[in-house]
């Protein structure tokens, strides 16, 4: 049986191949999906009238498909309805990296710049099924006990989707990389580490008295680390 | 006496006025300074042969200016040495909105736009002392530790800046805000609030047994809330 998985490795181009600090580049689909898969919020690039626009937006990816919706399309499609050149960036700061001269500081983290065109999800059946994946995805049952999506609802949402091609991550981890005389220096240095946790979560002011508190919601209580969550909220949509 | 300050509010243009959910959008220099000084990462949008990039890079405010250096510059600098138009976003994800219709799902956030035409600061001496200010911002004192930039450092750095002008912030606070009948559905809803916190640092493994730990940099200490750590930085840098 022919092996239908795409390949392992994207292939770099000249958009998306890491030039400045190329050893930080990587292109294996693994470690590009798990930076998408943990991260809440992607910038979105486009142009208009030849001048550059980042707008930030919550998005998912399913398979070898990003998706957005919301604010980001609303611009873009005053002025073409498809086709939209983007690109889609996510990142993570994960440390702050402190080393023996202020050239050596540096910041540890993970991204990724994903290249393509843009385009809008038209077909009803596909839209709702799309946004519904994502608040399950990010609240696992949560389908069941919402109100599901009006006409009008539908209408007013736009649903934006582009195939992972061309991209490329870019990582730092670990600590400073001092010059050789300077690890004389007497002045601390390392990594200090930065982390997105979830909060105590504030229940609305309506809510109803029966409701127990982050009802079918355990895997958001306080101090969880957003990123991890994430990713295993990704895995499981996955299976 | 005239007053010399800058007005308090920037003026809204056609690019940089929120148009979807406008009563979100606020133009006022306390709030659009407020969320630029909490972040360490900024998105840089520009475009290259007509198509759109996003870079991911630290920065920083001087008053009505904007800083940043490293990665965004290169491949732009391949391009064009000076007046480069860039979109710069600095977004935070403050909390996850669940309400009782996929619909009214949202996000608590606060992102600035800044439009503008990003230069290199040529002036070695201006260049020296923006970087260093960068460093003793994030970590008062240090400069006196460390090794100062040497001139072959100097010129492998790039800066950049931009004046703060065409600007707007975007923001969501607060609860869901449910259709009337929903409030009657048995699901919970309210806000996750997401944080990004300080982690246990991690000395460097060639640090100097008698360098105690965080040796002045009691101010990064584990469980920080960092934006709020980067504000008061700023704050202090600004007196």
């Amino acid at each position: 049986m022919p092996d239908s998985s795409p390949p392992a490795d994207f292939v770099p181009t000249a958009r998306s191949r890491v030039r400045r600090m190329h050893e930080r580049g990587r292109y294996d689909r693994e470690t590009i999906y798990a930076i998408l898969d943990s991260a809440l919020l992607c910038h979105v690039g486009y142009v208009i009238d030849g001048l550059p626009y980042v707008t930030p937006t919550l998005f998912w990816r399913e398979g070898e498909q990003l998706y957005w919706h919301g604010s980001s399309a609303s611009r873009m499609l005053r002025r073409q309805s498809q086709g939209i050149p983007v690109c889609v960036t996510v990142s993570h700061a994960d440390g702050l990296v402190l080393a023996r001269s202020g050239f050596h500081h540096s910041l540890n983290y993970r991204a990724v710049m994903a290249f393509g065109e843009a385009a809008i999800v038209t077909d009803d059946a596909a839209k709702i099924a799309g946004l519904n994946a994502f608040v399950e995805r990010l609240y696992p049952g949560r389908n069941r006990q919402i109100r599901p999506i009006s006409a009008q609802e539908l209408k007013a949402t736009t649903l934006m989707s582009m195939v992972i091609d061309e991209v490329s991550a870019k990582i730092r981890t670990g600590g400073p990389a001092d010059d050789e005389p300077d690890y004389a220096l007497d002045c601390w240095a390392g990594v200090i580490p930065l982390q997105t946790r979830i909060a105590a979560a504030l229940p609305d002011q309506r809510l109803k008295p029966s409701i127990p508190m982050l009802d079918g919601l355990a895997h958001l209580v306080e101090g969880g680390v957003l990123p991890d969550i994430l990713r295993r909220l990704a895995e499981r949509a996955a299976e």
